[in-house]
């Protein structure tokens, strides 16, 4: 994709520039929001003890914040809590990656895979404030669901207490994109090989209700509207 | 899942026992074997001058080892062979995480994922065995569709030097897994809000065959294979 420079761009870094295929990346601020928007599932990066650890958790965008939520007496979250020396909060980097196809070429070399990533570098900081704390669990549940945090019982005074949130700013940012079709050397468009995409399924399938539901409860407006 | 004590198992480490959920963790080798076969795109995470870097990649397993690919050019496979004093290698953490579906519980709080993931801790080496690295190359593309190696042109010498291939040994491993339904306080079962699994779907669309593609072409079966 060509990284058009129209509309608001994140500043690019040493650290978001990639070492190739730099034509993919792009630093436009409405193509990461949509890569964000679209999903809700990213993986946290940390540092342990000088080693990286990744763990998959949820997410939600408020602005140029991301939202991460977690058990307080969860490692990642006591650490973006944690002080250290003078400076609070965690250095972390958040992922999010949609596979959209595979990419099968004639040559070995050029299989590939189409998708979106958004790379996301800063420091998660606790957040303390009731309100924000409040909003950003809305974001969190909203984000999967929208609409669903007014559908459900709020969290009472003691799962706040239990749930700590984490904020980040969309700083150090970059997307990542690969779409389109196969790209094979011209000597080898002859060969007898199947060459094409296979798009991954997206969406969901049908709900499975809870056993408990009162029989014959209706699927909400709110959820059929993810259901497409 | 209860972690049942049969089989094969990783020997959990202080990094693999989590915090909290702890129910949820299996190092049951069949079981984290199976996650990781049936994807093909992990999250690799790394360190970079202190601070955590995970980028999307695929990668294949052969017995107890994953291996990955890149751009001999690309910043974690530069890192992956250089000597960092007297050891080469680099520390990196390798996540693959299946998402199965959301979990929409009458409560806020009770609202969850089901998910699959394996975490993969160690140091990842440069493969420089030539035929170690060509029996890892195949396994990439044929993780993602079984055959496709003998069914396309094999790299040839320019395209082989520009690929770089690390492994990782699967020793620090653990796998984690929500499955299940909601799991409601017993005060909040008779809220009138709809609770249950929205299942994510899996799979491929159809297939979009290559422009240049000999028109009639037909898929062939190692591709319908993966079409189910």
């Amino acid at each position: 994709m060509e990284n058009a420079m129209q509309g608001a761009q994140y500043t690019p870094t040493e650290r978001t520039v990639p070492t190739r295929s730099a034509q993919r990346a792009s630093y436009d601020k409405d193509v990461v929001h949509s890569i964000l928007d679209e999903g809700w599932v990213c993986h946290l990066g940390f540092v342990r003890d000088g080693a990286p650890i990744v763990l998959p958790t949820i997410y939600a965008r408020v602005g140029e914040r991301l939202y991460l939520h977690g058990s307080t007496g969860s490692r990642p979250m006591r650490m973006a809590g944690a002080t250290d020396g003078e400076e609070p909060g965690t250095r972390v980097c958040v992922t999010v990656t949609h596979v959209d196809g595979v990419v099968l070429a004639r040559s070995a070399f050029h299989h590939s895979v189409n998708y979106r990533s958004v790379v996301v570098l800063g420091t998660a900081y606790q957040v303390t404030d009731p309100e924000e704390r409040s909003a950003a669990l809305d974001a969190l549940v909203d984000h999967v669901v929208p609409g669903r945090s007014r559908e459900c019982r709020p969290a009472d005074r003691k799962e706040l207490a239990a749930t700590a949130v984490v904020r980040l700013d969309l700083t150090e940012v970059s997307a990542k994109i690969r779409t389109g079709g196969v790209n094979d050397e011209p000597e080898d468009l002859a060969l007898p090989h199947w060459a094409g995409v296979l798009p991954l399924r997206k969406g969901y399938e049908a709900p499975l209700p809870d056993a408990l539901l009162a029989p014959g409860t209706e699927v909400p407006p709110h959820i059929a509207a993810v259901l497409g």
